[in-house]
């Protein structure tokens, strides 16, 4: 019993981010983090909107924001919700439509907050078991839920859900909330957004941090209908009226609108990842199928707790999650060439070490 | 029915923040800023910032902010909290340390958030009625209660609460949490920051948005015992790890190890809001004394309503609350000597006006 602390957090385990570690330089392939920098025209705007109206309140509705990407998506200002950080949007998507009773359903095997969330907001959760080729059974989501939660492409698999599959999935929920975490979905996924006019209960969640390279800046994103929308305005404005700054704002709103620089970055993460893809395939690596602008891959010689040592040791940080059925896996972040092949080489060697 | 909105956001009616207009120029009285820049200091930390790093995640535990704060402050960083305001970290404190059950209390009249935090996190709220003076009855306080929540200055009156009367609802509540909502306390205020040592359940709530002219950018901080910051930092990590962007942490970071610009700046404002007091006092404006960075003031002969619409025309916005007992005050925060010697010519025209 911590004395002061609320019955509601005296059990609570939190979310562990990823390392960012202080103590030397990495070569840091651990929390998908893009390798490249965003684009100059959201530092440009960063650095204008720093030098006036920094003493000035921001916006509370973002509607410089809201419009570009309103713009650039082809929805309604109406559909679209901004937060800090997708992990922000996801603990209000998670308090806006999910009630305590009817337990959630999401993988065994996601984002591993979705959870955390649930205890934190005492929502029951009921995770489906994946297949044992990581992909998503679908009869599990078909039962009577209190919601559903899908990572898409999932995270740490990389692997995607077809169209169909989540078509038939939110085809068996009409009654309660389907949210669809496309955090990686630019790296040659397919995303759900235009789904939303024909689904009112489907959320479409996204995030600055990968593909526009604005991780530090913390801006996330979502896209459904506008009653859904309204219902995370209701629970944003219950908790903090303000939750981007004007830094933020300004800057997301410049990176979301440079569409070629945003293009042309994730084609380049795209074409490293499925060459990174090939080499480790062939130092006898199981990679799996990704979408995502990370790896997720398990050698048949070296369990994976020792290579992730091993990298770390070689100056390479590689995320590793010591938990059934993925404890033999590493999630690899996609960096740049040479980056990538430092890893390869590195790999190379651990693997053929006697 | 909301179809989709879960039960817990079904009847909330959410905070509105003052006015942030576009359509024209004003003289904007109405959000308690600071009328002068931040810290140079902070611009150029910011805009440092901004050039290098944006793709990579901030730093979880925003060291360098809580270093700074520690630091000028002197305490050690685990008695700090930082979040994404102090709205946040309201938000974070009421779900850490409150309970459904046991009302909390606070007075009848004070920030209008910490109801609606009621509201959205299930905590019953017992409204303490202020004495016709707008000053705060102590015995109230003593009753049995969940949680204690004090904004001092308190909002909208400016009114401080003094230390001798807090030490003694302190000592009447030594097992609730009692949460200091310093918002405004650096105008000349007594902050209760030395009182953590003695009192392990008091957490003092101040941030960067008055004092340190950084409304903008969202950074609010917290102080108490390790045991009441470890609650705070496991709601966040429950919720966000990422609360604070790169930007905000070295731009806040620098605007609080500037100490004499801080200072210089919260001089230049008590000195105006002195001067602007005695003005309103010579129209014959009942003026209650202000420690904080706005005045709460109410005229005999004309009604509060009637001046916010008539300051409005003229191009001057305030606050004006339409609500039992403070419908008849307006609430003005203090801008630049020149902003304010216009709304003093402008109420002597109102006031005179036949």
């Amino acid at each position: 019993m911590k004395e002061f602390w609320s019955s509601r957090i005296q059990g609570l385990t939190p979310y562990t981010p990823g390392e960012q570690p202080r103590e030397r330089k990495y070569i840091k392939l651990n929390t998908n983090e893009n390798p490249y920098p965003p684009s100059p025209k959201a530092v440009a705007a960063i650095q204008e909107a720093a030098g006036s109206g920094l003493r000035l309140y921001p916006d509370p509705e973002a509607g410089e924001l809201v419009e570009a990407l309103a713009q650039v998506y082809g929805v309604e200002r109406e559909q679209v919700f901004v937060g800090n950080g997708s992990d922000e949007v996801l603990a209000f998507a998670f308090q806006a439509f999910f009630d305590p009773g009817a337990a959630i359903v999401f993988p065994d095997i996601t984002y591993s907050f979705y959870p955390v969330y649930g205890a934190m907001f005492g929502i029951q959760c009921r995770t489906v078991p994946l297949l044992s080729d990581f992909s998503v059974p679908l009869e599990p989501f078909f039962e009577e839920n209190g919601g559903v939660v899908l990572a898409n492409p999932n995270a740490p698999t990389g692997m995607e859900l077809s169209q169909d599959a989540l078509r038939s999935i939110l085809e068996h929920n009409p009654s309660v909330a389907v949210i669809v975490d496309e955090a990686y979905v630019d790296f040659g996924g397919t995303s759900a957004l235009p789904l939303i006019r024909e689904y009112p209960n489907l959320l479409v969640v996204q995030t600055t941090s990968k593909s526009r390279a604005l991780a530090g800046l913390r801006v996330g994103f979502a896209f459904g209908n506008a009653n859904l929308i309204a219902a995370l305005n209701c629970v944003k404005n219950s908790i903090n009226s303000y939750t981007l700054d004007r830094l933020a704002i300004a800057g997301a709103a410049a990176a979301v609108l440079d569409e070629p620089y945003f293009q042309a970055q994730c084609r380049k993460v795209i074409r490293t990842r499925d060459h990174t893809a090939r080499r480790l395939g062939d130092l006898g690596f199981h990679v799996l199928p990704s979408k995502s602008n990370f790896l997720f891959v398990s050698h048949p010689d070296r369990p994976a707790g020792e290579l992730f040592q091993e990298l770390r040791e070689n100056g390479i940080l590689v995320r590793y999650f010591p938990q059934p059925r993925i404890g033999n896996y590493l999630r690899i972040s996609i960096g740049t060439d040479d980056e990538m092949d430092t890893l390869a080489a590195t790999m190379e060697k651990l693997i053929r070490k006697p």
